[in-house]
């Protein structure tokens, strides 16, 4: 492994200007920062961290809190945390709240005891989130994919997101389009002003069924989608996630219903699955990667100032999602 | 938050016997231990770990290393590594090596740089583990999902893996069955020794097309796939995870073949995807949950064990899989 020193020759700058870099610290021309990161990368450069940690009385570690890996959208955005973290030389210390707000207080409880430096939140219930309020004066915390009123986070645009479904379809000539999510949702929020910006109708027989409805796969609920589907001619359907749209889709195949001829199905999240199912499958993409980078950023940008007593500027990032068409619309 | 005085006061056992099962001591009765540990968990009662993790020179963070989290079965083990890590509270630090045997080397360095108590590994290449047998004999090690002579490891029995789904083909009537996957795999070695047990052929033929070639998803390999299927009267193929299986099954499908009717498909794992994919997929349920339960209990009974003067003995377990049949079959 190669040393400071020869990290710095190489760069062509000091010792000290490498170890500024390391450090995070802003008095560093940003062309030779990314030079030296360059070199830093190239080499896998790893300064002493149990040294580090010691002078810093820092543990380098980053908690992270996420509902599920059952999605495989979370596993992504989790592979893009721990590479990003994983390039600043810090790790992840993982806790998983399986949907629980119970269980969300006490990870981060537990997680605190652990001496993160920072956390990476995506939470529970955005509508309870005064545990999460309280540790932020406390830590430095992101909110990952969703965005919270008075935190620092990065999320893609699902307002955004549901206008270029929105148009998409119609574009394609669809006039009844049917949603299967939550009301609250904003991906609801910019499909619904396109679509009334259209003139078309959206209203509760457009809202086919809730997102558990399906899931449970009960025969009832299969029924109760095809029903509102042929009832009002709905032609193409807009799903909160891959999961949910795979099996619309085999619902609808199942029950002698062409995708897209009958119905066109759009997913969203861009998971590996889009590519397993049949016909693949339209979704919208996140950019997951960059999600997951970014967060990991801003963290890092905030442990490395929390002592610097400069005015606190939250960072809120909207990233543009991007449709991938498929043959499922 | 109850005490430890609460917990010992409902459990009906002095507050020493509650440190005791804290800790892990040996010495105490496993019938009061049970019920101890059920008051614990009942109230989430956490015990001050900064103050134990000073105490006892510990981190109380076990370091868990994955090639990847694309394929769904690898969330899944780390859900249940997470979650039984927790109710030791022990957290878990990931990292991900993307299958290259370079990053897990400076992953596991850094996870030991990181003071983690004990390691979980998944390794890239059973072929390559030098640097892993080094750190056996600095940190308690846990092979996770594999086995591995010389160390303690939960898996599934691949090789009996392989012997059921040859059974169940061979009784369902398949005479010439495919198979993707690694020739060195013990997937494919029950399998094989099944077949030859039953007087039926097993040769080239029937080694269809290497993994690999059915991810990347080019054209040549899916003319390759589909020429050895019909030249070669196979009526089943056997894959060595859903991900692969899906693919043949979308193959098929797009050049007019009938699942299961002229092929039939098992796949490996047992994921979500099986759900998800049309017909739904017959596939070896892994115990997921359990390899990673009995992965943490094991690792953490050597961490406790450490500084004991006993024999080492090594926990190898194999655990059964179990084969779920679907419509793809």
């Amino acid at each position: 492994m190669k040393t400071m020193k020869e990290i710095a020759k190489m760069a062509g700058v000091s010792q000290s200007t490498v170890s500024r870099v390391i450090n995070n610290n802003p008095n560093v021309n940003p062309e030779i920062k990314r030079k030296v990161l360059e070199y830093i990368r190239k080499y896998n450069y790893q300064p002493n961290r149990m040294a580090r940690s010691l002078v810093k009385n820092k543990s380098f570690l980053i908690g992270i809190v996420l509902p599920e890996l059952t999605n495989p959208y979370f596993p992504e955005i989790l592979e893009s945390l721990e590479e990003e973290a994983n390039y600043y030389h810090y790790n992840i210390v993982l806790s998983i709240t399986y949907g629980s707000l119970q269980r969300e207080k006490e990870q981060i409880e537990m997680l605190l005891s652990r001496r993160v430096d920072g956390l990476i939140i995506n939470p529970t219930d955005l509508s309870h989130v005064e545990h999460i309020t309280k540790i932020k004066s406390i830590l430095p915390t992101v909110i990952c994919a969703q965005d919270l009123d008075g935190f620092d986070y990065v999320t893609v645009d699902h307002y955004l997101a549901g206008k270029i479904v929105a148009k998409y379809l119609i574009n394609k000539g669809h006039i009844n389009i049917g949603y299967i999510g939550y009301l609250k949702d904003k991906k609801l929020k910019g499909f619904y002003e396109e679509i009334i910006a259209n003139n078309l109708n959206f209203n509760e027989d457009n809202y086919l069924v809730a997102p558990e409805e399906i899931s449970d796969s009960k025969k009832i609920s299969e029924k109760k989608l095809l029903t509102k589907i042929i009832d009002n001619n709905i032609t193409a359907v807009y799903t909160i996630n891959d999961i949910i749209a795979t099996k619309v889709i085999n619902i609808l195949i199942k029950n002698k219903m062409k995708v897209p001829d009958d119905v066109a199905v759009v997913g969203f999240d861009n998971t590996i699955i889009c590519n397993l199912t049949n016909p693949p499958l339209t979704s919208v993409a996140q950019p997951t990667r960059e999600i997951g980078r970014k967060s990991v950023d801003i963290l890092i940008k905030k442990i490395e100032k929390t002592n610097a007593h400069t005015e606190y500027i939250l960072d809120q990032i909207f990233l543009p999602p991007r449709l991938v068409i498929r043959k499922s619309t």
